[in-house]
Order: C-alpha cells, then structure tokens, then sequence
C-alpha cells in the first residue's frame, strides 16, 4: 500500500463538518466514498482537522492508503472525479512515508476569519460573517494582542472541546481591512474546539465599542466560557493550511511514489 | 418624485441576466418586483450595463424613481428586505438629479475576469473559469498590450451586438497573477457586447502557449469575429465599478434627498 498525503479544499456550506456520520454526509465520508470507488474497496482517511458543519478549507490536509497501482496524477484526478459535483476537491496527492499522519505530525495550524462590515448583507461573496455596526479594526487588533503567546483558553474553547488541556500557544492573531472586508488570522500549533470563532466573536465586540480590550484580558483571565463573546458564525472560518516539520506539498517534500521507489 | 441611484452587487450564477425577461426572473425584473413591493405601485429601473447571464457585479449602477417620502436608508434597506433571500443586494442608495442616467452619464465601466488556473475544478471559490492547463501571464499581458487603444474591436465582438459602431478604446487591459488565479482587469468607456469574454478566452490560447502574441494583433486586424478566440464563460466575469463625471456614491458627490433639499 502506498500512503497518499491530500491537500484538500472545500466549501463547507450546509454541510454536517468533516467528522464521519452515519448519514454518510460527512465530508470525510465523501472523500472515502470516492476513494473506494477508485479502488473497490472501503477506504478510511486521516485528517488534520475536523472542521466543524459550514466551516471551509483551502489548506486542509488529509491522507488515504491505497494499492501501489496508483500514480499521484492518477489518485488526485479519479477522486476529483467520482467526488463531482460536491465542492469538494484534492488540490494535490503526494506519496509519503507510511507512517507520517496528517493530524500527529502536524506541527501548526494557520485559518483566516472574514467578516463583511456593510450595511446590506452579502451579494456575491457568501464565506464571510455579516457584521452590521462599522467595526474599528485598530480596537479589535489592540485586543488580539493581548491573546497571543501561551494562555488557558477555557474561556474560548467550547463545552464539548474534548483536548485534555486548555493551554495552547496563540502564534498569530491579526486583524486587517481590505475595503468592506475585514479578515482575522490565527495561527498555532493547535486549537482548541471553537477556539478561532470564540476568539473572534469577542474581538467583534471590541470593534463595535461595546468591549474596551481591557475586558478581553479580564475574560483571558476569568478561565470561564461565559466571560468571553459569543461564538462568531462559521460561514466566515477557512482553514488555509497545516504546517509540517518537511512539508510534502512543497517541490522539497518528499516524493515516495510507486514511481519514484522503483523508476523505470 | 426623488431619483435614487443605486449601486448594486450580485452573483450572476445560474440567472438569466441583467435584461427583463417575460418570466419575471431576470435579475431586472427581482429589483423591480422589490421597489414596487416598497411603494405599491409598479416601479421602471434603468441600469448601466445590462450584463449577460451568469455575470457577477459588484459595482453595478442603476437608478429608480420614487416617492419622495423615502430616506436614503429607507431606500436601500426595504428593497434589500424585500430582495431576500435572493443573492442581489443594494450597497448604496443616493438621490441624484431626476435627469441623471446611470448608462448615458457614464464614463467608464470597470471589469474584472478571473481564471483559476490549476488542475483541480474549483472548490472554494466558484466565480472562476477553471483552466487546467499551465498559463503565461507574462505572455497573456504581451498579447494584451496589443490590445490597448482605439481599434474596431469587430473581431472581438459577439454576433447580437447592437451597438452602431466597432470602435472602442480599451485604456486599461492588465494580466494579473495571485497564486493559482489570474485576473484580467478591463477599464473602457464602454464595451461591445460579449467584448471582455472574447479578449480573455483569446488571451488564454496566448496563455497556453497555442498562440503567439503576433496571432492576436491579426485577429484584430481581420475584423472578423471568427479570427479570434472562443468566447470564455461567464462565470469569471464581474462588473466591478461604473464611472461618472461626479461619482453619486463618493463622499463628495450629489445629495439631493428630499432631506438635503429641504432640511427640517
């Protein structure tokens, strides 16, 4: 068997999250469906991340073991292939090691949070929170950072967050304008249950004038859920990517093929 | 009677276009059906592009006449209420001058056409002509500098085009790449029917290396709708901005709301 490393994007719209059903609507049973028509056989994957139901991806990353017979070129399209006409897609299928895991050999997880800051709700683009209120971005980011570096994140983490500990190291949390637009990143090594939409649905409060920041650091410290802001929708949370030690989606990741074992 | 001008965004997918239609689905005809709900009584929308099926906007421009009991935010958020959940929204309403003319008074129109240029089918982001195979920009933006200027454009004109004269002057045709998109960003006064889709599905065979930039100044030359390239889908296409001599929806321009005319 050869294990395949998935980049994979999608558009989580009304859809359950990634996390396998039994209604068998899951994102995840879908790649599995389409790669066990590839192959004849049930397929189970890996993944990175379970996003959450209406959360997206343009960086998830996952992984399937399939029968050597298969070139990368070929794993890619034929799942592309019987995965139509879901939003679903593999960006790019690599060969790895057999024992290298999406999720335990992630070392970083990075998402982008947009919000529409109009008054008239969303027209053409539709992965964004609509927020109303003009929202002050220098306030909000004033806010993200005093969230940064290594915290508790009870207060941001869901009642159902099922990780033993509450700390995480928050790397990244910026906010910028781009026109109506206003987009907030996150990065860490991992996150915990609803971490990025809690964080920025607190931070919306902040831009609106209804929160000082001071109030984000009293809700930091509080180490309780109900301190903090709302959790923000998840139309508006894309997961762009996961971090590898050796990357093996870059042109120096590696290469384990079938083909590139034994070149003929 | 108070003119309103109203800037408008949309996402075209799956309309059948701008233009009223007897089965009342035109995106025409949901703006209209949407003022009349607000006044009572029918209401006629004049607009400065009428784009095709499938088209997106987001800096469409039209204009309505009502009664002049509405305010400005009146206006635009009864007709976004009655709009839902339709994905056609008013950004911006702004009394103007009863004989302003968003189509006659125009002096620019702004579009902006995006390739997703990568194997994959897109996945995230639909607005996109999907191609698969690799595309120079550096060559499409050769190919396109020869298309700037006053020339007859009849070669990249659609069949149905009602316009009196082939004429135009292209001022900006730029090639634009953003990882696996490319943008192809058009400014005209005014453009002939189906011209922008003719010049990208053109400058995607320059692109693909199929051809040379020489073919594409020849197939200006030819004056023959047949000498230049297949006309790219819809889907890519946004009309992005309206230009006028003094912009309704700038901070500086015209107010003539009934509250601005007679302040109480």
């Amino acid at each position: 068997m050869t294990r395949w490393a998935l980049l994979i994007e999608y558009d989580g719209t009304g859809t359950i999250g990634w996390q396998s059903q039994a209604s068998g609507e899951a994102l995840q049973d879908r790649l599995e469906a389409a790669a066990a028509k590839l192959v004849g056989n049930r397929v189970v994957s890996l993944i990175a991340g379970r996003t959450d139901a209406g959360v997206h991806a343009t960086g998830q990353v996952g992984a399937v073991d399939l029968p050597d017979r298969f070139d990368a070129r070929t794993v890619q399209e034929a799942i592309n292939y019987f995965l139509r006409p879901l939003p679903l897609v593999i960006r790019l299928a690599v060969a790895v090691d057999p024992a290298w895991h999406p999720r335990f050999d992630a070392i970083g997880r990075r998402y982008r949070y947009t919000i529409l800051n109009r008054r008239a709700r969303p027209g053409l683009e539709r992965h964004v929170w609509h927020v109303s209120r003009d929202l002050d971005q220098g306030a909000m980011q004033a806010a993200a950072d005093r969230l940064i570096g290594r915290h508790d994140f009870t207060s941001f983490r869901a009642a159902a967050c099922q990780a033993k500990s509450p700390w995480r190291t928050l790397d990244v949390l910026t906010v910028e304008r781009d026109g109506e637009k206003i987009h907030v990143r996150a990065e860490a090594r991992s996150f915990l249950h609803h971490q990025v939409r809690n964080l920025v649905g607190t931070l919306k409060l902040v831009g609106e004038g209804r929160w000082m920041p001071d109030r984000v650091t009293a809700a930091l410290e509080a180490r309780d859920r109900a301190a903090a802001g709302p959790t923000a929708p998840p139309d508006g949370l894309t997961l762009t990517g996961v971090a590898y030690p050796l990357d093996p989606f870059s042109p120096a990741g590696p290469d384990r093929s079938p083909a590139a074992r034994s070149p003929h």
